[in-house]
């Protein structure tokens, strides 16, 4: 190494000393986690731009093809619509624009998320019934079924569930539940949460007659945050029109109307929408389903790679069965050790930000984003990074996860040439 | 010339047909419409960045001192709150969490937005009285004073009043109006929409004892659309605990909890605030005070300008009284031609986007603003550009008005030294 | 005004002190210097990106685009180089590229640059003789002939002229000269300066039978400083294969060899590259004829506003024929004050950078660039400022200097339709 | 996985054809060459603003500040230049400045760049003797002392070197080169080429008695390219005086001027100037000897990979002796396959740019960068995609190169705290 060299001809070589290692960080972070995900340079590029009248030609084009857009991305002919909100915020469109105070809303539990979602109806003065699930698992489709069944007079007036739980890392089975629902024969109003999920795997409104879905601009969608969306149905058009929680400022009827103000209820965000228009180009350029294949071969390099770890008994899979692990995010449980450390380890030295455990894993896991712009070096990367401080921290893992993970996408790339 | 130079001895001139003159509007746009206004550049630059981790410690720095400095903004010592939301949202902020349905709320009118504000009081099921006023008149403190002691029951739990109205140009006189109340011995929640005037001129919350503030981001806070402000007062707080229009979404209670997301309810709107954190500090480098005296030396010119160019009776301001046309915006009514010519015409050969006239003044007038991140050069720039076009398009206009606006201008700088 | 207003109700107004009258400069600085000019802000966009692999498709396209694009900028069939380097690197790169130590070499003087070109020329070698000019006037043409007569023997073997020279702000007539080259019937090379005027007027390189033509980016071109460029005609890159003064980093054979990096010798400058694709882009999608013409109507009204303030006395044009006088800068002698105050009150008290007088001029000229990226109300709000701060400066001035600015644009656009 | 589940009960999978495996390359691609390297978002926000008068405060500012740092970049007390050029511009001020035509002049080769420079030189009518070298070893200072020792008249003006090659990943050893010429007791000037070192390793001007310096922006300084650096010591600016390849434009003395057009030599690059201020703010942030650390960190984990990578017999470094691999780049040779097709499956696939092979290299090697604005995951991102690679397109290489690298980085954080 030049490192001796140095030492015996010109003066001593820069001091390493063993204590306190120096950090390999500076370069560019690595944002491993699920949300805000990377946002793309040429989308930040699109941002940075002067301001338009709001009744510029450009900006209404802009509008028009988002709203358009986000049709092919949700997969639907229905309505869409564009919040200048975050999710949290597109929950309450979705809820205020549907439903009456005191009606009855089923929400199907799989870690935080869903019931989030129930506790802002509950809020709004909706009766919230949560079908107990588990942080550990997917939905059950039959459980689904069986409850609906029992609800003879249809009281039940929405089912509430989401496609993949930020938190948890589960991944549910959107098209078994609604054939759970027809099963059922079950009138009420199917609401699907795909923030964590459109724009990374498959998600198709109409074909599951899916009636409100409710995204967000920051994860699949690789925007900065602070945009959601909803789209609806004609069964959700129909039940707004008796609705009772609706708002001046969520309200479908006004965003409907053809003057561009009334589609964001006053000013237009038109930086984020010039972020929008861009970052939808980049999905489409690429391709939905190859976006959403991208996103598997990932996942299965994620996957490998924990599932080697895990052999050394510290951590584990928070999702017990492969199956119900979302190809978005992957939530590792930490019984062997407290996860901070191991966050502080690759942010401090490698640059890389893990995601923290939340909700009712708090001090209890970290999470492995990869959604959104990420590619092959960079999952690599965050688990090689990952990888090396688990060991220099002395945490017992099985040996050769990364180079699992590394075989999964020579996998995913196919046998020799 | 040196065009005449050329035809001489080198060939023929660029052909310049009379029917077509070469537009002189490539350079930077001049966008003097009252909102968006022009984003500074070092505001666009601290937006352009990757995203962070929505708990990482520059964040929540960030969130801090966003909420802190806008208490400067509004010069209270009340709570602040930061929406992911154009004005609309916080009107809607302001009003679920401090009344509820049913509530009687008097709204006084001088011109579009107050009365929109009441609107969607209405969509929510308050019951909203209009208390008449004009567009081209600011409200009347005295009739202020005679609806509310003739309230003696104190029915009305919140007045709505705007401190500039955006479409018709008129400032109120907000401390008048707190004055006019408390010689009615009126409890009633006193709230008022700076969103066309907070950091375009002086703004006392706590002073004039206001106890909902609102206001956003593109006017005179110089930022981007897609935040907005909302400031309780702890009377206005007090309400809030009983407030029966609550959500999730807007809540106070939540926001005022410590954790990060709470203060959004959800993911934090990152570029956004890293870009109002720079426009902040751009309005306090300046000083707040002097932010304001820069605005009133502005709108002296342009009044100065309108005035003259009214002397040819095809255009007038829209305001009557001199001292109620706002320092931030200039209505001006066109009796004598349609304003949509004049706006073609500066924004396709100057470059110079006026602002419509709307509401009420649709294809009646049109708008000069003066607000935000606006100099002298950018006013006169507007300003003779629309004196050129006035000329052009033959319109009967009083000589001299640019003249006038930099008599103005010199009379703000004084006399020579 | 509403200043009074609140001292009656509210308080007291905001405190303005004669003496210090407060500044309206805060907006986007107006940079009314010949150079570098405003950057447009799709430039600055353009150049906000990653860097590439200096061998990758993209970047090879963009060289290759420059380059073709730059034959259309200065009309020419000839071979065009981009120069890492200001114009001072390109005046270079055109004498070592086409002479030989002691070859003698005419310098037509107008200013400061053709000499400063010549100095330079000196440096390397070349014997330098100057045909005396005036800082005031254009180069004569009959001048040049009688001189190109005399040398009978044909010693001279360039011929150096700027066509603006930006610090007089005079523009000689170079199809005149041409004519009188060619009247004298003299075989040297025409090297003719366009860093100041390509871009902003007619150039005609292939026409006018220009044999070295040199300009850099950041003044008709739009773009940052760091780029320069050269054409050569076939009659230039023969007296190339025999220059004695050759050096390989300026070299043209180097440059004209297919591979991408010959054509910068060594790594590309990438972001420029990006930034001068996005600037030419602008330059011709607004048509280059009509880019000068638009400089033209710019410059009628500066000329305009300049010869009504001289009436005063205190002021005058540098260049005393009105057909010498350049359509991008307008140089302003100042006999009766010292420039540096109207400047200093111009960029303090309004946010606009006026040029200051360099070389012979320092201390007694100020200028004033039209120049670039420029429309009509950017020229107006300089032309205000500047006028409201000598009337306030106390210095005398004819009335009504902006005011024929105005009528200068008016007329040309035409009589009212 | 999910793709199964789908299958079952709500559609087809997305297809995956073994054909044409999905790419997983979108996400920000992976710039792995050696220059430019990856510009830190800061650096680019930095150069994204309007340009300032050249005559600014804050320019001048900048300027006189980046002067200083380069200094202790270079570790200095010497002179240093910016030139707005590549390093090829830099080698032609460093031979201009200090040399006249016919001075003999001794190139140690190593590679292609020192060569590269000595042809330089001898277009610029130098007499230049290259020391024999070899692509695969360092320069040997045994050599250099021995032919130093048979100059006994001291013909040799100057010694050019490199201290890494960029195309055969060579590090040379300046203390044990210039120890050798002190042995020999010869006066040459000592020049080294930092331009693949500066800011990756340690260089010590002043402590290795190096006369001129020379590197460029768009390696481990980290801007991007266009501009260049040269520091001379008080012996070159000494040769300087007398130097007869001076020109106008690199030329030392006028720099040395204060004005600050001067120093370059016309017009500054403002815009490159506040990127380099906000890049160099970073070196001196993490700290040069920190940042000289980090290189050898990562550097060892390349190594580490290749060096198991090579058991396959399919690749090998190019640099035989380990001691003299660079930190900086590493050079691999490929003689089992041709390197273009793993380039173009890196790029294609995972969206990783390998460097290629140049000169004589060329068609036979690649190249992976580890230089600039490097971390941890950046690189190991690198060598998992090349592993992948490899693996995929069926070259035979040992089993675990990626996981070799992972112990490397384990081992230079330490042992299991």
């Amino acid at each position: 190494m030049y490192q001796d060299h140095v030492s015996k001809s010109g003066g001593p070589a820069p001091a390493r000393p063993k204590a306190a290692p120096v950090p390999l960080a500076r370069g560019r972070e690595f944002l491993s986690i699920p949300g805000p995900t990377n946002v793309p340079d040429v989308v930040l590029q699109a941002m940075h731009r002067p301001a338009v009248d709001i009744y510029a030609d450009e900006l209404l084009a802009t509008t028009g093809h988002c709203l358009e857009t986000l049709k092919a991305v949700f997969r639907t002919e229905g309505s869409t619509y564009i919040y200048i909100a975050n999710g949290h915020g597109a929950w309450e469109a979705a809820l205020t624009n549907t439903l009456s105070r005191g009606d009855h809303v089923l929400v199907l539990e799989s870690g935080r998320f869903a019931r989030g979602w129930g506790d802002q109806g509950e809020f709004l003065g909706l009766t919230i019934e949560v079908l107990p699930g588990d942080w550990r698992k997917a939905v059950d489709p039959a459980a689904v079924e069986a409850r609906l069944k029992a609800d003879t007079l249809h009281t039940i007036k929405a089912i509430l569930v989401v496609q993949i739980d930020t938190a948890s890392g589960v991944v549910n089975d959107i098209p078994a539940i609604r054939a759970a629902i027809d099963a059922a024969g079950h009138p009420a109003l199917f609401m699907v949460d795909g923030i964590a999920s459109v724009g990374c795997m498959e998600y198709e409104m109409d074909r599951w007659a899916i009636d409100v879905s409710v995204t967000c601009s920051q994860k699949g969608l690789m925007m900065t945050p602070g945009l959601s969306f909803v789209a609806a149905s004609p069964k959700a058009k129909a039940a707004h029109r008796t609705a009772g929680l609706r708002t001046a400022y969520w309200d479908w009827s006004a965003r409907d109307l053809p003057e561009n103000y009334r589609k964001f209820c006053g000013t237009a965000p038109e930086h984020m929408l010039f972020g929008l228009e861009a970052s939808l180009g980049l999905l489409f350029e690429e391709g939905l389903e190859r976006v959403w294949a991208r996103h598997l071969g990932l996942a299965s390099a994620v996957q490998a790679a924990v599932a080697v770890w895990a052999e050394g008994g510290a951590l584990e899979f928070n999702v017990l069965a492969p199956a119900e692990r979302s190809p978005a995010v992957t939530t590792i449980l930490t019984p062997g050790f407290d996860p901070q450390r191991l966050r502080d380890f690759t942010r401090h030295n490698a640059g890389v930000v893990l995601g923290s455990g939340i909700g009712d894993l708090t001090g209890r896991a970290f999470r492995i984003a990869h959604m959104g712009y990420a590619n092959a070096p960079m999952v690599l990367g965050t688990l090689g990074a990952t990888e090396v401080a688990l060991k220099t921290l002395g945490i017992p893992i099985g040996d050769g996860g990364v180079q699992a993970a590394l075989t999964a996408l020579q996998r995913h790339f196919g046998t020799p040439a």
